[in-house]
């Protein structure tokens, strides 16, 4: 077995939101901006197109675009960890392939998410055919745990089964499960692994088990708020902001309500917009958020 | 309002299986005979790509060119459905524009599956931007209720909201639900539409209350059973009968063992495989399938 590579994400990471032009492509100007935005701002990475970037709704070829941009813009390739999972395996592949040839850390990769409950031997050829077919060393892959929107759940077994059959390649988990139970058993059966989460409020007990960070949304707008959760001596206050933050943000559909507190606190509008199914907040929608907010002590 | 179109679907129309090569890909020579093979045996038109086809495991490349070796071996059009539904709503777009240009009949199309319970809204804006992103006034859309695996409903409300502002465009709906309460609203609400349906028990009674015929799998293997199931005087066996498949078929993962009886007619093992994250059958589980078919009458 090769020795262990460094983790590979740790601390802080940006589960980016995509800004939108008006024919529903992906806002280049925008996007680089608002990455180099959160690296100046203390966000270690930013994981572009996973969920939180909306993106399973775009295409192969957004996607390719998006990364190809930031990279052009003179963002730093091991910044940059993007979503490259698809229905399709072929195109999750070419997908992966590209952000590999870029430089990229590393891939967040979905399982496919159009079969319900396949098993876990499924799983594994779906993954191992992926890793095979993008043929390059180079490649660290990032399993994606999200059942809620994947309906593909990673158990833990197919987890440490990965990893054994891929060392290196496969490098960590993004847990966004929600489920602390779940996470714990990956801390435990897979120390070797980067585990990062999505749920901020669970970050302080995950770094004391030895997790490694968060890729998650809150970043996009308070990423200061999310590495006070992330320093050793977390305070009661901020366990207690994070916690309030995410009840107001999960009272409204959150990716379109994160969206929207970006466009106020960047004044631009444009950040509201969504693909669809999603459906931007209304005004009346925006207002109560941002009432609720500032009267919590967000504004 | 423009006046209605002929239906888009009648009759026997069959969920096409899709054989693969070894490497994953579509097998154009097998798809093609298979295709000649149903038209020749009483089947009044292909749907390739759809869930039974396995269409979201294909890429996008991979369906055109599907669709393009149907063609060039002299398939008509409009024995052609295409399933052009992605999570990415460009790549739908692209996918439907392909098979509108080419001349094919229409385009099954599955809703954004990737977001869990989006609103009415979000999905009518979703299939609106598809129809107006593909742009040609031949398109006509058959829209795929299988909430089963798509995890996104089409109600009643919203699929007599989009006839009403694509009209003839929205030409109908295939009904996979099982269940029949939906199939009978949608006909009682939207007789202009073409309603079909998936669950082959359901035929009779879906044809005395006028609805259109079925897109369907066991038309695969059996297509003169579900020939007998739309015809007029339905008897009794014929309905036993395909309880009794149904009910074999489902004992197994179906899609892998719709597979292998159709790799034991042709005598072809090459039928066996599917895309991961199905397995295909064991050697065991293949001759109980066998087994059991047999003792039902049907080898």
């Amino acid at each position: 077995m090769p020795s262990r590579s460094p983790r590979l994400v740790a601390g802080l990471w940006c589960a980016t939101l995509t800004p939108l032009t008006a024919d529903g492509g992906i806002d280049h100007p925008r996007l680089v901006e608002h990455v180099q935005h959160l690296l100046a701002h203390g966000v270690a990475g930013a994981a572009p197109f996973g969920t939180t970037g909306e993106g399973p709704s775009l295409s192969v070829a957004q996607r390719r675009a998006g990364i190809d941009a930031l990279l052009a813009a003179g963002v730093a390739p091991t910044r940059i960890l993007p979503g490259t999972g698809c229905a399709s395996l072929a195109e999750t592949i070419e997908l992966t392939r590209h952000a590999v040839t870029a430089g990229c850390v590393g891939a967040l990769v979905l399982p496919p998410f159009f079969w319900k409950a396949p098993s876990d031997d499924g799983i594994f050829a779906w993954y191992a055919r992926m890793i095979e077919g993008v043929a390059d060393a180079r490649l660290r892959v990032l399993l994606y745990h999200l059942p809620q929107f994947s309906a593909v759940p990673l158990s833990v077994d197919l987890v440490a089964r990965l990893a054994a059959a891929f060392p290196g390649t496969v490098a960590g988990v993004k847990d966004s499960g929600g489920d602390w139970n779940h996470t714990q058993a990956l801390l435990a059966r897979l120390p070797e692994l980067s585990i990062v989460i999505g749920h901020e409020p669970d970050l302080p007990r995950l770094m004391r088990a030895g997790g490694a960070g968060t890729i998650c949304g809150v970043a996009n707008v308070f990423p200061d708020l999310v590495a006070a959760l992330l320093a050793p001596n977390v305070t009661a206050p901020t366990e207690a902001g994070i916690a309030r933050f995410i009840e107001i943000l999960f009272a409204q559909p959150f990716l379109p309500a994160l969206k929207s507190i970006l466009a106020d606190q960047r004044r631009d509008p444009a950040w509201r917009a969504v693909c669809p199914p999603l459906v931007a907040l209304t005004a009346a929608q925006q207002a109560s958020l941002r009432d609720t907010l500032r009267a919590a002590g967000f504004a």
